[in-house]
């Protein structure tokens, strides 16, 4: 038996305080949870870079030394999902394997080995009065994750708080809570030879739908909500919580072909940014093409596409170009598919691109093909998205891609930050002010 | 008549819209508000500087044609708040004059004097596969502020935003309606001038109560809610807002005079930070002494402060070295007193010192007097608020003060901003990402 006890031990520590306190309510739960993980927070918050990374390394190994009892606790909910008769697309992002433990392990180890995000002076100024003002990276506190069955996504979410000084309350789907409880396990585990507060990674002692309710209504309690999933977990966070959300609900991301477009580029570009991975939200939805070179490119796309097992929802402009494609309606073009399918819609320059963005995108990621630069730059002014790419695949937004190492989402809100979020949109920042004994006239 | 016509002048675009939509309820309006509200954002983050600052040339001179009737209008607030028998200090927040008028002017030039928010790049790199990845700078979007009856607060704001690209809906309080319809007109008559959106200031169209319910759920049509006033307004803002939030509910600030403080510069910032005047969010609101240097400090303290028509409410420690203080119970700490009363605790080191902030502090602003560096930093790494000073008044928390130039308020909340809130922090950005035709593998 890996773990000190049996049934409860991912959440030892937080039930013998719970007893202690008699809570009767989430809200009671999360109010200790919160006082314990800011009280982390602010202890790795003055904790060295080197203290927080042996901390993600010992939670590593402490993942690899728990692997089987993991893998074990895993069953448990994959057969709860099977006798439920769960769909196989969900099984799959559910399951762990020992060599999924081992990416996780290795996914803190690859935290651990990043800059520290809390080691920035944002500015530093001098005033005509001799103060000195220095804007300092610092913790957010305390966040709350809340997301799908996926056991891993609440490992690297522990990884990047704590590595960026937050404490997280992590709460995961309810059909990986076996999965979600011995990870966390094995992470407080590793972070107790650390020397680091347990309560940096907490989660909610049962399933109950009240933790994810008290949690959104933390106010005061938590300070940032991280949901990831889907559109629908993504927008009822975004309605009920009354705390500030970091998310986007939905990628419904664009790729316009101007009419300067390097053919072969289009080609090229468009195939990987539809096709490489249909299911994540940087992957195209809808074609733009304009409306003097579709004539010539456009059946080119459409062969490659098909060839890769596309289909298509065509605008009438479309089809008058390439006639077997399916007419498309108005809803078409709101719609992320999430899958091998694409709109299309012929469009009349920059301007007209840009307001079928602007009506029917999501403020994710959209892309230009052209080799015009004042075309480019006319798009990337005239839309509002987080990220605008031009001659590159809307597959590049991605927190790895931009090399911040990892991310815990993708934003799409226009408040603290926007695009792939890392470590240092983890972070918040306060002013340290050194004077020599200024009074304000 | 300086105005187009009668009554509805200020809002006679916006009365037209709605007679044109037949909006029955605040929530129509703010919806039709918000959509031109986002185009004019739009609008203003895709023009040169030159254009948003002649705007604000525009609006100053408009304020000065148009100071007649700006101070008439108010007249009418006036009297009706004289008729209900309103407060004294109420009152003269209230009261415009023609010098007030003329300073909400020269307030609109000096922020289009100020470097633009939005011609910053913040970031640029370079990936290995050749992608170029800029963060630059961006406006927000639709700010909604709501404020007490102070008009001049209205005037800034709209400053304030114009000139970072976003666009505002102003509701302050009902005691200032005809003033703010007044100054709303004049503002929006230089932004025509200018060639600027109407939209990009607007007010609803009634001091229902209802439009204030209507913007505080107003969540996908506002992006940010700005509360500007006393902590009942702010707490009520914060606890109803499905909207982010950017405010300081109070400033329970505190200075403490550490064991190797210069006496005389302990005097000198003490007086300033408590007394230079009482009603700021900055002000010192508790002193803490380290209690090797009461016996000694202390008494001088207390005398330059009752001097000044300070009064005190001292802990048992403080009250044997002074024992004419009255005794202070455990909510005097814990109370912003905005008035000449000052709190005095004795603390045994920067520990204990720390420790009293974290539990009775408000995050906003802390100074500590010493000539002992180790001692400076482990406070200010201690405390964990907004603005941390080394020997200076805790009076320098201020937008201005900081270099901003002008602030739209403090902020001690942890998403987005902390601290004054300027131009820089009224901005979000968004990502531009060049390549030459790279796809993701």
């Amino acid at each position: 038996m890996p773990f000190p006890s049996g049934r409860a031990a991912g959440n030892m520590r937080a039930g013998e305080r719970l007893m202690h306190i008699e809570p009767t309510t989430a809200t009671d739960w999360l109010r200790s949870a919160a006082a314990a993980a800011r009280a982390a927070s602010s202890a790795l918050g003055r904790m060295p870079a080197t203290a927080r990374d042996a901390a993600l390394h010992a939670a590593a190994e402490a993942l690899r030394r728990h692997a089987a009892a993991i893998v074990a606790a895993n069953a448990q909910d994959i057969a709860a999902f099977d006798a439920a008769g769960g769909a196989p697309a969900f099984r799959d992002r559910l399951l762990l394997t020992p060599a999924r433990v081992e990416a996780m392990a290795q996914g803190l180890e690859e935290v651990a080995a990043l800059p520290d995000p809390l080691a920035r002076t944002l500015a530093d100024w001098t005033r005509p009065n001799g103060l000195r003002i220095r804007r300092i990276a610092s913790p957010i506190g305390v966040i709350g994750m809340i997301y799908e069955s996926r056991p891993n996504v609440g490992a690297d979410a522990a990884g990047l708080c704590l590595k960026s000084g937050n404490a997280v309350i992590l709460r995961g789907g309810s059909d990986s809570f076996h999965s979600a409880r011995a990870i966390h396990a094995a992470l407080t585990e590793g972070f107790r030879e650390a020397g680091v507060p347990e309560a940096a990674v907490q989660i909610p002692p049962t399933t109950d739908r009240a933790y994810v309710a008290a949690m959104l209504a933390g106010s005061g309690l938590i300070d940032l909500i991280i949901p990831r999933g889907g559109k629908s977990l993504v927008t009822r966070v975004q309605a009920e919580a009354r705390v500030p959300v970091l998310a986007h609900a939905e990628g419904l991301c664009h790729t316009y072909v101007h009419a300067a477009a390097d053919p072969e580029m289009a080609r090229r570009i468009l195939a990987n940014a539809k096709m490489r991975r249909t299911g994540v939200c940087g992957a195209t939805e809808t074609l733009l093409i304009d409306a003097t070179i579709a004539p010539a490119l456009l059946p080119t796309l459409i062969a490659d596409l098909s060839l890769l097992g596309c289909d298509f929802r065509a605008d009438e402009c479309a089809r008058k170009i390439c006639a077997e494609l399916p007419a498309a309606t108005d809803a078409d073009f709101s719609t992320e598919w999430l899958g091998p399918t694409l709109a299309v819609a012929v469009v009349d320059g920059v301007d007209a691109a840009v307001a079928h963005i602007r009506r029917h995108g999501s403020e994710h990621t959209e892309a230009i093909i052209t080799e015009d630069e004042a075309a480019a730059e006319k798009f990337l002014c005239g839309i509002d998205s987080a990220v605008g790419l031009w001659n590159a695949s809307t597959q590049f937004c991605d927190g790895g891609e931009f090399g911040f190492g990892a991310e815990i989402g993708i934003a799409t809100g226009r408040i603290h930050a926007r695009g792939p979020v890392g470590l240092e949109q983890l972070t918040s920042f306060r002013y340290l002010v050194t004077g020599s004994g200024q009074v304000r006239p």
